[in-house]
């Protein structure tokens, strides 16, 4: 299977010393997508696969290394949505379970199922209850001190120690937006998006973010007529503000224009700068990561947007070699969280093909680079 | 306080014997709703007190008496939408919590504080986290078995023996679709929204569904610019498929047209009996309720629709002594889940008076009866 994925490992600050780290393990990420797809699975298995190597490294704030809560316990969300099925599969405030993506892909998938009397599959479940599914699912089960990474205790005491102190909102070392996300379209023209997410540093037990909150997290919808282009998108930023605006469907669906960026600038402005359900609330701080693709022609475009100081990404399309893998910056006079900066590239997909044609293709690529 | 409350009791199939105590809990539900209005309370208090007063009861699927889960416990979802603010406040899969919607509620109210860090307070709580939440609050907490009553432990000793015989889907006994909800629109011109709910019967534990997703189960929006008119709506039915279609948001949005029972017909149509994210579904069961008040000339109609056979529906202006309710029915040749019927009654708010011209204005109205 060919096709196109991007990742991203959080809208918020990127320092300088881990920059090159981070765009390593997006790096890894797109890589795994692409060996998904390289083996037969479609563009959700490929969502999947890039966010379990998201959640594996201590540097996000997903899966193992997240933020700890107030009680000290890693508690994640995680949510699929697949676009043509339209299922939507989401586990929240979940802890121990090792890969959270998992369980939000084996409940995603699940949401085809007849149970009988009636029921109907859940898409989401949260706390203990997820826990025992992803237990009787298979998924992988560990102590809740083996999802704490060293430098997630190190913050979780140092945070602790200052709270009566003094606020440490423009604490960058604590930022909490290391949330990760991937999009992919597979060759088949199957759109998908997920999101992973620690949460808050500090959060209350129980709570839940965007990741596992339908429409705020992730959106995927494929195309239904051929012609109107197929999108997928994930977000990353605060939790809270992020449900209220609904960002991962708005901008999303701001992509179905003949203009993307233009479409998703406004959509930021519009729907989160400006957003009347933001109010209250001085720093807007988001990012989004969407594709849209036109199945007719197999072209599409990848744009990122963010009003927090950087976002990093990678993408890439099965047909060349290697991912791509960058960090976009707000301009530097742009206040943080008033301000938005969109940007992207253009992509194809190509249908399945001979070997001998798909060797051609790659060939051709490789020269000219086409995703840069 | 002046305004207008209206509450419900499910879409569903409410049984011939027991139609006249859901009409009562719904009598009883407005006027306590009323009398929270009466003592000063706003939009969302007379929805709080409104609901208290449907989970208070065994008939209900909300709060004591709910559903019983797989293991055999109540887990209750709740929100609260307030449409000045734009504030939510939802819990989810909670327990021993006896009143859900003042929890929800509480967290709503809650998401004004600054909390130190940067920290942002929960909109969504889950389970455990949820419970100790709301047990710091000060909330009323209850054993497990306070929770269960006669008939929820009949329904799921029935339901767990039949499980393997035969499917109960068409079963109306075990109609897992008797969420309650409300809306309101007081004389500042305040709408909120709240709705409560116990799940589907031998749901997972841990599951959370519309009533505690954002834009699916709740939404309210209080007009901005005093010309558009504010709406609120609350959902009832199957729990995944409102958060699929986030029906509250819909609808409420399709109320704000020149005629809303039009715009609310087309919506359940096209967003929900012919919506793409119920592709897989063979019946759609679903109903809403909502407002929509225009602030300048303090007028409003309130709508409901569903595609359920009845829904049980009570409303009530303050300036009237007496909450009318009705069971709405499907008619008689539409196909459950497949056909909706929408109606709806215009009602009036006035503005604080004082004393003397409310009492002219509660005479004339007693005497013309304008919400028949």
């Amino acid at each position: 299977m060919n096709g196109f994925i991007a990742v991203h490992c959080g809208a918020g600050y990127h320092s300088d010393t881990l920059r090159k780290e981070y765009q390593k393990t997006c790096y890894t990420a797109c890589r795994k997508a692409a060996q998904a797809l390289g083996a037969g699975g479609n563009a959700v298995d490929a969502v999947e696969k890039a966010i379990v190597e998201l959640e594996n490294s201590a540097l996000t704030n997903a899966g193992y290394g997240s933020n700890l809560s107030w009680d000290g316990l890693v508690e994640c969300d995680a949510s699929i949505m697949n676009g043509q099925t339209l299922h939507f599969g989401a586990c929240g405030a979940v802890s121990n379970v090792w890969n959270p993506i998992t369980l939000a892909k084996q409940l995603c998938i699940k949401q085809c199922d007849n149970l009988s009397l009636g029921r109907v599959p859940p898409c989401i479940l949260t706390g203990n209850g997820a826990r025992t599914w992803a237990e009787r699912m298979g998924l992988e089960i560990v102590d809740d001190k083996k999802m704490i990474s060293a430098r997630a205790f190190r913050n979780y005491k140092h945070c602790k120690r200052k709270l009566k102190r003094y606020s440490l909102q423009n604490d960058v070392r604590f930022s909490p937006l290391d949330t990760v996300g991937a999009v992919c379209v597979d060759s088949n023209g199957i759109v998908a998006s997920g999101a992973s997410s620690g949460g808050v540093s500090l959060k209350h037990e129980g709570r839940v973010g965007q990741a596992a909150s339908f429409g705020s997290g992730v959106w995927a919808f494929m195309s239904r007529d051929g012609i109107t282009p197929s999108v997928a998108s994930c977000t990353s930023g605060c939790g809270e503000h992020l449900i209220r605006t609904q960002l991962a469907k708005n901008t999303a669906e701001s992509l179905i224009v003949s203009s993307p960026a233009l479409g998703l600038d406004k959509c930021l402005k519009e729907n989160f700068l400006e957003s009347p359900f933001l109010w209250d609330v001085p720093e807007r701080l988001g990012g989004t990561l969407g594709l849209t693709f036109n199945p007719q022609i197999g072209e599409g475009e990848l744009l990122w947007g963010h009003t927090t100081k950087t976002m990093c990404i990678g993408y890439m399309s099965t047909e060349v070699p290697k991912p791509k893998c960058i960090i976009s910056y707000l301009p530097v006079k742009a206040d943080v969280g008033r301000k938005s900066v969109v940007s992207g590239v253009p992509f194809k997909v190509s249908k399945q093909l001979s070997p001998v044609l798909q060797w051609e293709i790659m060939t051709e690529q490789n020269t000219n680079g086409f995703v840069s």
